[in-house]
């Protein structure tokens, strides 16, 4: 029977991005049979063949069961919360780095009783880049040594997974999360979905009225992402906030039309 | 340079009880170094050619220092302390069995002031055996799901290295953890005066867009103020925020001055 502290783990939906190599899809996924986690997704992955991913003892279903994705939004669009792992611990980032022995446990497994939790791993070679981490709440560290702080995708997959099954319950949830408004599961979040679609609406708005200058979309793109994140959206919230947007955005394009009508 | 937390591991012997996978021995030599560890002694390696372990990236160093002995009871004989790993909880044993996340790291650690300590690993089929465990002062168990207990053996290294590089008197919490979810703990917040100012302009996009329907403008107000209060701006993404609500708005009141010369 699955312990209990490890059924919590049903909620993690483990994101590899750009995996290259499928000696690690399979090491990634016996991670987490061993620590009860079983939803795995992959992002734009290396080798289409990835299902021949190898060394994956007692971890085929797992594999069976992964689905693909094209780009990181469709994969997280169901999360409310979103984590990067990340090598880097002194970046000028959009993010909070947490450690993850510290920081980063109890606080995922508070959310993992609300919804799905996405935790998100780069690839081999490069690890997650910056637009990848626009969709994330925050980045996790595994405190490394200086002399090689660069883990293998299983390894890393492993540690987090044995963490986070670890961290206790901690009953009732902790303050931060209250504060964060995620653990108490009466208010629900808003998903990773929600809050892209109110980021494109909201570019569209600044791109209707002139705020985007030329060339500077991808900047933009950015900014209002990172923006709405740090909003940290109730369920709720999401909806008002997107009616609002959307009926902004009707008018704009009023304003469009009767130009084109001049 | 090494964190203080991981130069503790210093004394620390990981020692593979009769390896067959060069690639497991390559992955346990990059745990090794990801924690700070870098004592490695294999017992009866199946392959001599164990230095051709590949996959080990930034352990070179470990893997050329690495030591071969013969038998468990050679590679251990310069250890205090000696503890096996085993993927069996609940087996008649001579040895005491203590899971690794709340019995193992912490004594491991304060043995390894004291002098060296060997952790044994076994071979991937069978792991460590009974003559194994009579080496062992006591057993180590990391705790997996009932689903697929055996876990990969550089990942199993990588878990119980993290585990007592962990165990460390914990730092001081870092600033990221003390201020919840947000990108840097010192950034000042906005004051009400920037919420409010962004609330009403924001209710003036509402009434421009037609949002607001008449009757209807207290509730709104309300509503507009409620949600820019739960956004916990930050002082620069408030100014960031103005000024695309500012944007908006002018361009709105571009409709209006149209429609009003039409």
């Amino acid at each position: 029977l699955p312990a209990p502290a490890n059924a919590a783990l049903d909620n993690l939906v483990v994101v590899l991005v750009r995996p290259r190599n499928p000696l690690n899809i399979g090491a990634a996924a016996r991670a987490m049979t061993n620590f009860g986690a079983h939803r795995l997704r992959l992002v734009n992955s290396y080798a289409p063949a990835f299902r021949e991913a190898r060394s994956a003892v007692g971890a085929a279903d797992v594999l069976k069961q992964a689905e693909e994705f094209r780009t990181v939004a469709e994969a997280v669009s169901d999360c409310a919360l979103v984590v990067g792992t990340t090598a880097i611990r002194k970046r000028v980032l959009q993010q909070a780095v947490r450690r993850l022995e510290t920081e980063s446990g109890g606080a995922i497994r508070d959310h993992l009783r609300a919804g799905p939790v996405a935790l998100l791993f780069g690839s081999e070679k490069i690890g997650l880049t910056n637009q990848d981490f626009s969709h994330c709440h925050w980045l996790l560290n595994i405190p490394t040594h200086a002399k090689n702080i660069s883990m293998n995708l299983g390894q890393s997959v492993a540690v987090c997974l044995y963490e986070i099954a670890r961290s206790a319950p901690s009953a009732p949830p902790s303050q931060a999360a209250a504060n964060e408004g995620t653990a108490s599961g009466s208010e629900p979040r808003a998903t990773a979905g929600d809050t892209e679609l109110i980021s494109a609406l909201l570019l569209e708005a600044l791109h209707k009225s002139g705020y985007v200058k030329p060339g500077n979309d991808a900047m933009c793109e950015k900014k209002v992402r990172g923006l709405v994140l740090r909003f940290n959206l109730k369920a709720l919230d999401a909806t008002v906030l997107l009616g609002m947007v959307r009926q902004i955005i009707w008018k704009l394009r009023q304003t469009e039309k009767k130009r084109d009508g001049d």
